[in-house]
């Protein structure tokens, strides 16, 4: 039984003059902060800005690499190749490192956005490029990946430090991937059930599936939507379960 | 009187499918390249392919930021703020960074590109956010910058080290900027004309304006321009001229 | 003494998954709807979307160019050429178009954005362009410009029809320009304020600038701003305020 | 036996200060432009040239509307919805249509580029959609498709003229799609071959598959690749030979 558990967040997703989410609400419940690299969301300031408010809170500070798709919000899948893959993970993510060394900090992880999470999920040539890139950034950089996915067993194979991700808010099927957005029960949208999932997927390494099975997780980082509009309540029903259980929440 | 030069090559800035310039030609002539980072050319693959070839040839490997114009080649002014170019310097510097270090190199130089390097050269506010940009990227990145500019005393001032640049197929004014492109004068086609100015700037310090003044300049680093159909046959003219006076060809 | 006025809004800004403005809110208050064409917001979907809205309120349709600065949303001036300005305006208005005719309308007008706005206003060569391609565009379709601007007698020496475009919460310096944002006094927050100055700039043809004096004005258009938090309150102060003086609200 | 034939062509595939295919070597050659819309290339200044160009030689303006991938050209495919490929078809051929207009002639056909041409020839839904926005754009404008696709028959069904397409220089597989760029077989280098192959699609209606077997074809109009080193040597060869045997050569 864990003790200790990573609550990640994407943040930095506003572009120009367009906002969302709410990274200040957001940011003093996690751990971890995924920040857009320009790709789907982020443009330079907001990087900037997303890296000093993840500083000053002592939160981790990760790239959210994603397929160059401004218009799709990085959602739609697009047919590239692991050297698409592999370089625009190491753009994005050298972005990103710029300004956290610029912000006296350092890049901690990386985490792919969207459709290219999936992708990188679940296709072996993708996997390992992505792999690869996080290793040729160097530095120990830590690859969150989705708990029990192929990307898994591909980042421990090259030797980079990996974590489990799982997510309180999704429902999930027999083989251990979400279910599609859009799907019957595929988002969880009661905070108090999504606290009770977490703490369950932490205790005691089980997800109930939407058929009832239970699938195993590896739970190392608890992904939170900070996009959705009871982002803070989710947060902070999360936060309180995993206090009065004794889990400390600290970025791997 | 100096013995040793930089010369220094804007490079990468080809895009997905389009290419741009002679790469593979002009590496072997220069010692410094300067690799576009995105925004007015040089999309995460060619930026990559363009490190991967400077790191096989030793030369040292700088990034090429630019305004965010590709339709435009970053060759037109926009009115952006100091915390604007702070940005998009250490985003673009950043992104190059990461591929330099994945092919086992560092980052050497940051020159931006096009209207920015003219913006940065005149404008205090612009010079002072391009300097601490350069700042923050650490490591002892060098600036490089028209020589004898403002921008040039900023980055003294700052504390970061700084190479002067001069051209040798451009027309000055008295006041040691460039002649606008298109003005008469501005560009010098021969070869042999701008390989004599060349020898003449390092070993006498001096460059005859279009005036005929006499106007001082300081050349760490003299700018190839690999676009221009000639540049190979510029490039060889001027490393000649350099090897017959015994002016080694170095990255600062 | 004017019985008849046009309320243009600026519409259809949002872009991807980011939402801006009030759109569906606004919509019913005015008699214009400058759609964005894709430069600084508005991508494909939102220009669809946006349209439809404006075709069920019989509001009339234009398109709203912008300079290509999707990060500055617009707001950032570009040196562009006359040329660069013709193409814009025309690829921008031709998209907006297509969509109008595919919702049984038609485009009515066009009124650039942000910085080429202003710029437009003001430089001869731009305002000769930007004149010559709404009339290439055809159709009788009519330029919205600042009132009393060179841009006003450029489309009228072109032969093509132009509205006289006021704003009723921005201050106005003694030429009739707009005191740029920033400036105290630059915008009017208070809707009676407002409400009053649109009154009086309809009813007598002069607006109270910033200094005091009283500047003649075109009112053809009154500009409301819908990025405004307070923009459905003003625009319901502005429509009462004309009803009771017996204005009617309708495009030109 | 058919006595005439269209033959098109992709043009106006530069972007910015990059630049792309023979356009005006090409362009006495052809009967149809398919002209860039600016998502894979074709910035307002390029599409203007182009269909400048297009006009004076007596030559057909179609838009060649893409994918939104600049970086990849739009040969990557993307899952997109059937309302996006609606979206981004009326958009991309707006623009090019106030180009024509303005040029003092018409939008005359639509082609898709790359991976959305070989999409929409065999997705029910995006075939539709594409149908259905170039019927909405009105004026009679045609669509050009695979020949003997899906997207023939829907465009069929929608009351749109569509024009079957047929390529001289690439193998063909027996369900009459074309063999994928990179497998053996799918280009022909050759020009006196394609010729031959082009004069037996027009003559019989057939073409020999990679297989052997004789595929039935449609052949409305040729596409001529431009972009290819030998394109002019192409279309001298295939000009020749319709000449040769009485094929008149023009648009639809």
């Amino acid at each position: 039984m864990r003790t200790t558990i990573d609550i990640n967040c994407d943040m930095g997703e506003s572009y120009g003059a367009w906002k969302m989410g709410a990274d200040a609400e957001v940011m003093p419940f996690i751990s971890s902060a995924n920040i857009a690299g320009g790709f789907h969301g982020g443009d330079p300031a907001t990087i900037r800005a997303t890296v000093r408010l993840a500083a000053d809170h002592g939160v981790a500070i990760g790239a959210h690499p994603s397929l160059p798709d401004l218009q799709g919000f990085g959602r739609r899948v697009m047919t590239i190749s692991p050297q698409d893959m592999y370089d625009l993970v190491l753009y994005q993510a050298g972005a990103v490192e710029a300004f956290a060394r610029a912000a006296g900090a350092r890049l901690h992880h990386v985490k792919c956005h969207g459709a290219l999470y999936n992708m990188a999920a679940n296709d072996a040539g993708l996997a390992e490029a992505m792999a690869r890139a996080v290793k040729d950034l160097g530095g120990g950089v830590i690859l969150y990946a989705l708990s029990n996915s192929r990307m898994m067993n591909t980042a421990k194979k090259l030797g980079i430090r990996v974590a489990g991700e799982v997510f309180a808010d999704r429902g999930y099927a027999d083989d251990g991937t979400l279910a599609p957005r859009g799907s019957p029960g595929a988002m969880i949208e009661d905070a108090a059930l999504a606290a009770q999932r977490a703490l369950s997927m932490v205790e005691d390494g089980y997800v109930t599936a939407l058929s009832g099975a239970r699938v195993p997780v590896s739970p190392d980082t608890l992904c939170l939507h900070g996009d959705q509009p009871g982002a803070v309540a989710f947060a902070k029903a999360i936060r309180k379960a995993f206090s009065e259980h004794g889990i400390a929440v600290a970025s791997p």
